[in-house]
Parts: structure tokens; C-alpha cells; sequence
């Protein structure tokens, strides 16, 4: 039903693995190069070119990397100028500015609104219409709920743009607001439509407006067993590498292989 | 202007009824039934392949039915596997994943992103933005305003998903977030920016995060004449089945054809 | 790389000025005006019929405007009906519906959801995936930061809509929502996750859900300098027509040129 080559276009030096799927009507612009066995669906356009192409007659376009194993829906609008480790997956109609960094096997959901100039961990997800901040850092396994957004500029409008800090394995979710150069720790969970104004330390629980700390995150109750549910990387393994083997044979395996 | 039979592409077994219009650019892939009279306009892709197409070489696209007397604006994606009563209505740019059940006369505004495998009554309309999770269950004539959200996963990341239900006649204002599994009776009222997290029993206006019933509906005053203005069945008829007749002789007549 | 007029169709009745590039897959519908050294993106439909389209057989699109020196991005729906001033800049994805009247110089970004009848003064900046809705009346230099909500109906659903209505050179930052027919006023900053219900007047810092007066805006000292940051024309001048001369030399030529 797809992939008839009809209107596909491709510029010049780009580089497609082996095993590539191309949807129709998709655009992949100059100096991208996709990784083998990576589908891109109907209607995309990756490689989009930056600004400056519009006003200057020498125009380079910056290398796009998308890597191997990739699943991108239709309708996604990445930017030149981005990269992505093995395993991205994304929904429909993503937009992703220039100078997107991330990691391996993240997801980026329908609708998802990237400013570009942030950096992402492996195996980040973004759900339904979260919104990044350029001078965003998140880092591995955190996973952002739909309408949430992540903001740079505490006095707006200003020229002083500090974005939030995301730590490992954090969960922040729905509806929930960064407030500019916020740092949130390591495992913890942010309530739905919550603000948070300040600084947020490692395995705490912070809900509200502002939100505030009210449990360490081990005191929250798992619904389908006894005991907590945080951190959920003991009660939650499908897609992530510790499927299978559990979260801690996977740890000590990472911290080998990093030592070796 | 429309409706130049450019670039539309009609996939295997789509059978098309009378009088129906379908615009440039769009797409309607395998099994897709559309209804007498329907309008589907540029761009759309209509019977969009689940994710099993992509790596079964056996896929068969599952039965995708759009109702009689549907209008669907441009630019829309709706999967395979979904089902609309006649009389759809879509503002731009809808995405509605695999398994959405809709009734007659509903009304899916402007961005709204339906994740699948939800249910919808008769005549509810989800205004620009709405985001819709797994396992929803909503009764008719329900109306939820823009950016709302309705959640499923009370301990993210779980595998414990259970999603809201909304009964008949009820208002869901914008901005708000509906908790997992919360029940929400008929005839209520949920104020702008509420998260909703236990059940709201029928005729409450409820609002807050957390939101608290504070009133009954019915002492809600109108602003265009004396008296209440919920249920606001009796106040408001624009595109709904009792215009012209009135709420109580629409509600009869629906009771007399129950029984007969 | 783009440009390359593929798939390109124009209407009747198009008036396109001197030095103006469309891009590949645009549609530009009857009765449209394209200001001098415009670009209009890929993707793009321009001058969109509106609902009457669909059933007179004598519909007449009505004038669209795209001022001169303007920049649409791609995916833009703009409806028939609209008026943009020059220097017109959009993100992606945009979607404005009929009746919409835009002084010059205005930002739209990515994914904003405009719903026609509305005003938009000068130099007014709506970021991503801000929603406005009808009879909203926005002066000069307006920012609305993402995901902000513009509403209309105090007794959803009814038929009594009235839009707010925002001040000079006021800020109203991400998440918030105003309700039906507030009036905010000249020079003021509504926090991050609000809801205002109540009227705001001039130079006031209002935050909350219902927002509340806490402080002059005055009061609100500069991240980058000493003293205050805010009224912010003093401290900002990028894209904003008081670049390089500062605002209150700015203010004293349009006195001048007004009173001439």
C-alpha cells in the first residue's frame, strides 16, 4: 500500500543504508544520511533546511543523521543539522528544529514540538505533544508526558535563555510546566499539572503549582503488586534493554562493559 | 478550486458511496468503506496501516468505515480499524489511531489526537487539541474543550492501564485533565484547568486541582436569561437532534422509539 | 533544494508580487494577494475555501492579504477571508481560520491554532501551539507564550461568545488560560499556568488559577542588568521596530509621525 516511489524526492549526497524503506510524497533533503533498515513513512521531510538557506547563495546544508533500525510516521519535519541514535520511533507529525541531539531508541510521539539545540539520552520518551526548549538537557530513560513543556526564559521576553536539566529515569507527567534552568534529579516523578520553580532533588515525588516535594519516591505504591512501584525500572521492562534480564543484571552489565 | 482528482490514490476493496467527494492529495488505503454524500478533503489519509503492515508480509488492512454525510477536513490520518457514525465532522489535521468507535454527529476539532481503542457516543464534539488516551469510554453528547487531556497509566511508566468514562450531557472545560479510571457521571460540569482525580458523581460542577464538586449544575444562573443554564440541553439546540423541537419532546420521542 | 515548482497550483484571481518564491506542493486558492519578496514554504495552502464552499454553487473565495516581506514556513493552512500586515513570519503547521486581521510584522509559530474573527495589532508573537479564539482582541506587541489558551464561552456550550481582550506590550506566558471576555490590560505579565477570569489592570504581574494581582510589574528585577526588567521594551529590542534606537526614541517618532 505505501512505498510506490511516487513524488519521493531525494537532494544530493544523501547516503541511504541498505534496506531502507521510503514512503511517498517524502523529501529528504542534501547531506543526510539514513541508517540501514530504517523506515520513513509517507509525507516527511527530514533534513529540512535552516534558515539561512532562504537569504544566502552559498548555503551548505548541515549532515542529518538518523540511525539505523529507525521508524519514522508520517508527517515528521526534522530539521538539517540533527542527530539520532539507532532505534528512534516517532508518531505523526513531529517537528524537530536544527541542533537536536539524541541518544539510541527514543520515541518521539505525535505531534511533538522540539526547538532544537537540546540533547537527549538513549531511550528517552516523548509522549503526545510535549514541547523541548532549545538548551534543554534530558538524560537516560526520561519520559515526558503529553502537553508538557519544557521553558528557557524566566523573563520573557528576555536574551537570557537557560533551559531545564532532566536527570536519569525521571518521569515527569502530563501537563506539567519547566520553568527555565530548572534541575530535576535522578528517579523522580513529577505529578500531572505541576509547575516546577525550583530545583527538585533525586527520588522525590513533586506535584502541584509550584510544585513542591511531598514523599520520597520509594513510599509510592506499585497497583499491580505489593510493594513500591518507583523506581520503575524494577516494575516496567517492554522496550527497554533490561527487558528480559531485569533491571539490575542489566546495570551490573553496563557497568562492566563501561569498565572493560 | 478542490476536487481536481490530482494525486488521490484509492488502495483495494474501498467502496465509495454516492455522491461523495474526495480532495486532491489524498490517500484511502485497503478495506475502506465511505458513507453517501461525504466530503473527504485534501490531504487525508484515510485506512492508514497499523504497525503489523510494516514488518507482516501477510498484513490484510482491517474494515475502516466513515459514515454517510461525513465532512472531513484536510490533512487528517485515520488507521485502519476505526469506525465513525454518519454525520463525522473534523476540523484540520486529526489523528485517530486503530480502534476508535465513534457514534452519529460527532465532531473531532482542529489537532485533536485520538490514541485508539476509545468509544464515543452519539453527537459528542472534542474541540481543537484534545488529546484522548487508550481505553476512554465517553457517552453522548459529550463536549470536551480544548487542550484537554484523558490519561490511563496512574503509576507511568505501568502496564495498568485504565482510562476515564464520561457520562451523557457532560462538559468537560479546557485545560483539564482527566486522572485514570475516573468516573465522571452525566450532566456535570468540569471547570477550565481542573485535574479531575476521583470520581464526580452526576450534576456536579466540579473544578480545581484537585478538582472539588463546589455547586450543583442547576444553580449554575444563565447569561442570556434568567435562570439556570444546566442542563444545558434546554439553553442550547445548534446541531444537535432537539433543535427545532426542544429537549423534552426530543427526549420523548427517543423514549417512544426505544420501546416501540 | 526547494523551489523547484512541482505540484505548485494557483488559483484565479492570484495576485503575486514581485521577488516571491512558492514552494514545491502549495496551493494558493482564488482571490489571494501575495505581498513583494514573500516566500511561502512547501506545503502550503493558502487562501483555503471556507465551509460555504462545500454546498453554494456560486461561492466566491473571498480576498486573502499576505503582506510584503513575509515568511510562511511550510504545512500553513490559511483560510480565504484572512488580512496579514508585512513582515509575516510562521512556524510550521499553522492554521488560521477565516476573518483573522493581523497588523504588520507578526511571529505565528509552530502548530498555533487561530479560529478566525480575531485581531491581532502590531508586532504581536504567538508561540507554539498557542490557540485563539474568536472575537480574542490582541494589541501591539502582544506575547503569548506555548501552549496559552484564548477562550470565548463562560457556559459551554452557549451562544453568548465573547473573547478576551489583551494590552500593549503585554506578556502572557506558557499554560495559561484566559476565560471568556477578561480584559487585560496595558503592560502586564500573566505567569506561567494561569487562569484569568478576572479583569488585570495595566502594569500588574498576575499569576495563579484564578490568577491574582501580586505586584507591579515594575517590581520585577532583570536577570541580566540591576533594576527592573519589566515594562520589558527597555530591555529587549530584538526584531522589535525600536532596534537600535531604543524604545522611548522609538516612541517620540511615532508621537511625531502620528501627529503629522
Amino acid at each position: 500500500m505505501k512505498f510506490n516511489n511516487r513524488n519521493v524526492h531525494l537532494g544530493s549526497n544523501v547516503h541511504i543504508g541498505k534496506n531502507v524503506r521510503i514512503g511517498d510524497n517524502t523529501t529528504i533533503y542534501d547531506n543526510v544520511i539514513v541508517g540501514d533498515n530504517s523506515i520513513i513513512a509517507n509525507d516527511c521531510v527530514i533534513g529540512e533546511p535552516q534558515h539561512a538557506y532562504y537569504s544566502q547563495e552559498d548555503y551548505t546544508n548541515p549532515e542529518t543523521v538518523i540511525g539505523a533500525d529507525s521508524f519514522i510516521r508520517s508527517h515528521a519535519i526534522i530539521y538539517a543539522g540533527c542527530t539520532f541514535g539507532k532505534g528512534l520511533n516517532t508518531g505523526h507529525r513531529i517537528t524537530v528544529r536544527e541542533g537536536a541531539v539524541f541518544g539510541t531508541n527514543c520515541l518521539i510521539s505525535t505531534l511533538v514540538d522540539i526547538q532544537g539545540n537540546a540533547t537527549f539520552g538513549n531511550y528517552c520518551r516523548l509522549y503526545s505533544n510535549v514541547h523541548i526548549c532549545e538548551f534543554s538537557k534530558l538524560g537516560n530513560h526520561v519520559f515526558v508526558y503529553p502537553y508538557t513543556i519544557f521553558t528557557n526564559d524566566s523573563r520573557p521576553p528576555s536574551n537570557n535563555y537557560v533551559g531545564p536539566t532532566v536527570g536519569d529515569y525521571t518521569i515527569i507527567a502530563v501537563h506539567s510546566v519547566l520553568l527555565p534552568g530548572v534541575n530535576i534529579g535522578s528517579n523522580c516523578l513529577i505529578g500531572a499539572n505541576s509547575v516546577v520553580s525550583r530545583d527538585v532533588p533525586g527520588f522525590s515525588f513533586a506535584v502541584g503549582s509550584p510544585a513542591k516535594v511531598t514523599r520520597d519516591i520509594r513510599e509510592i505504591g506499585s497497583k499491580e503488586k505489593e510493594g513500591s512501584q518507583y523506581p520503575w525500572m524494577y516494575n516496567f521492562e517492554r522496550g527497554m534493554p533490561w527487558q528480559g534480564v531485569g533491571f539490575d543484571a542489566w546495570s551490573k552489565q553496563q557497568i562492566n562493559s563501561n569498565a572493560s
